[in-house]
């Protein structure tokens, strides 16, 4: 199966790994990484092979300083060939803003927990849904502009705790109805489980066919990547992750958050699933963050302990680049 | 599915959990546990509800000073209601040990990889096969005894590299014909993928029947719950874990080397199988083990994150014990 790949003008690639690090991880640290550091780092991603990488978050400057130079990222970003850039807005004047930094994809979080969507975007889940309606009224006033929804906390909340599946699924036909181009399903709590990774995406796609959406998995409980196996058994094609794994998470002292982009890479390409992505480019560009971030932890164990010997590319011989 | 459970004497378990952490961990830290401590929390792991635990490896204390009470803990250890005490022995002289020392199960390690057979063992794979026969002999005049064989480097040698699966499913074959009373598959080296899990497993289920052993992965690469959950789709329904990951890998600095037990049974758990054990009492016994081994790197995110609210094990409330 191959993915009509939204970044494909290189090699065809059977699953779309969507970069993250630069916004959810960088808003995640206590440091602000500098601008021309943050151009560096998405540079040497995007050279590594990466066909999508959500770069800023449209917020405002009080609440997250480290994203207040979001238009700038977005406009130098935008210029590497071959580079989906994406951008997060929590709001309608975060959907203004980004595309008037020129912005082609924007990603708008909502939340299945009404408590986690008033803590996060400062209002309730069905507000969040007009909301979403009036951002996606303005921006199809924009062509080629794509929108895109991750539902939050949809396999749990650590405030309201386990959240009713029927709740998640009517919430993603909304979304949709709401102009959404693609709805895919967040575990913002690390609370998701394999069976329940394979009933909400067998249920997403039933409903949504091709505007279903990706899976954006977090590593708290250490089993993130056992989500990717389940997720990928039945039929998710695109996944968020996280070079080093960048994003702590507040609920997990020590824990790391998101996926970790090389350990995820080196499953999806050894299970035999082209990701375009080389892996010595992607631990050069971690080598990239590593100088950027002094001090800052980095997870994930591939980088640790390097490719098998003998590892293959699932696109053979020449990997990456075949 | 409910596995015919060789240390039943308490509720039905769907998976067993074999804990290797007395054994495969406490040789590969440079310290030596004291005797009392290993009793101590060999007997905290049993009261959290595992059944099965590879307490000791019967090889010279010259070579692992860390093993040097091996007899005293497996005897120890044996008097723990409810608890299948494994012992792995490397040679024909520590089966005569282990058995002398009361040991009901061992396990005798053959590697698929001639060249880590004779690193690790000493002699090469086609005599250790011949060695596992003369074991067998020796036990078979011992009522009751199980030996259990566990395939090293299944998945591929950090010296050899990859290795054929025609080989490994030879040398279950033969391993089973020697008289192993189950084989096993192990990724010793971090090697493993989701499809490479599948293919082994399934095949070797088709060859041994119910003589097809469990698996033993390594978390060197990130990948040991994802290669869980693929084993899971094909049958596997035994598998070792170390608690906090205990056994570094060499080749692997800063890299966990086993499954994380506590990880793995909340894998488990959240997806409906009953392992049997209460993960507070598990966590209890993690700090027996950090008490133990000061300054020890344990790893781990179940341990960081916690439960999720809302919690419910996949027996139903009152979880474990129910």
């Amino acid at each position: 199966m191959v993915v009509p790949d939204r970044a494909s003008r290189r090699s065809p690639v059977d699953v779309l790994v969507s970069e993250v690090g630069p916004r959810d991880g960088l808003q995640s640290v206590a440091a602000t990484m500098p601008t021309p550091l943050k151009h560096r780092w998405i540079a040497a991603l995007a050279a590594a092979g990466l066909r999508e990488i959500e770069v800023a978050s449209f917020v405002s400057p009080r609440r997250l300083p480290q994203m207040a130079d979001a238009a700038e990222v977005v406009a130098v970003a935008g210029e590497i060939p071959d580079l989906t850039v994406l951008a997060l807005v929590p709001n309608l004047v975060g959907a203004r803003n980004a595309v008037t930094a020129g912005a082609r994809s924007i990603t708008v979080p909502v939340s299945v927990s009404d408590a986690h969507s008033r803590a996060n975007v400062g209002i309730g889940t069905d507000a969040a849904i007009e909301q979403l309606a009036t951002i996606t009224g303005l921006t199809r006033d924009t062509p080629g502009l794509r929108v895109e929804v991750g539902l939050s906390t949809a396999f749990g909340c650590t405030i309201e705790g386990p959240v009713p599946e029927d709740r998640v699924i009517d919430l993603a036909v909304r979304a949709a109805a709401a102009g959404a181009d693609a709805v895919g399903l967040s575990d913002t709590t690390g609370y998701a489980d394999p069976s329940a990774i394979r009933r909400l995406f067998t249920r997403l796609h039933a409903e949504l066919g091709d505007r279903a959406g990706g899976a954006h998995l977090h590593n708290t409980r250490g089993q993130g990547l056992a989500n990717v196996v389940a997720a990928l058994d039945v039929g998710v094609r695109t996944f968020d992750s996280s070079q080093a794994g960048l994003g702590g998470c507040p609920y997990a002292p020590g824990a790391s958050g998101n996926l970790v982009t090389e350990d995820l890479v080196f499953l999806l390409e050894s299970s035999g699933l082209r990701t375009g992505v080389d892996i010595d480019a992607l631990l050069a560009a971690r080598e990239v963050l590593a100088a950027a971030l002094p001090g800052e932890p980095l997870h994930g164990h591939l980088a640790d302990a390097g490719l098998t010997k003998g590892f293959r590319y699932a696109g053979g011989p020449g990997g990456a680049a075949a």
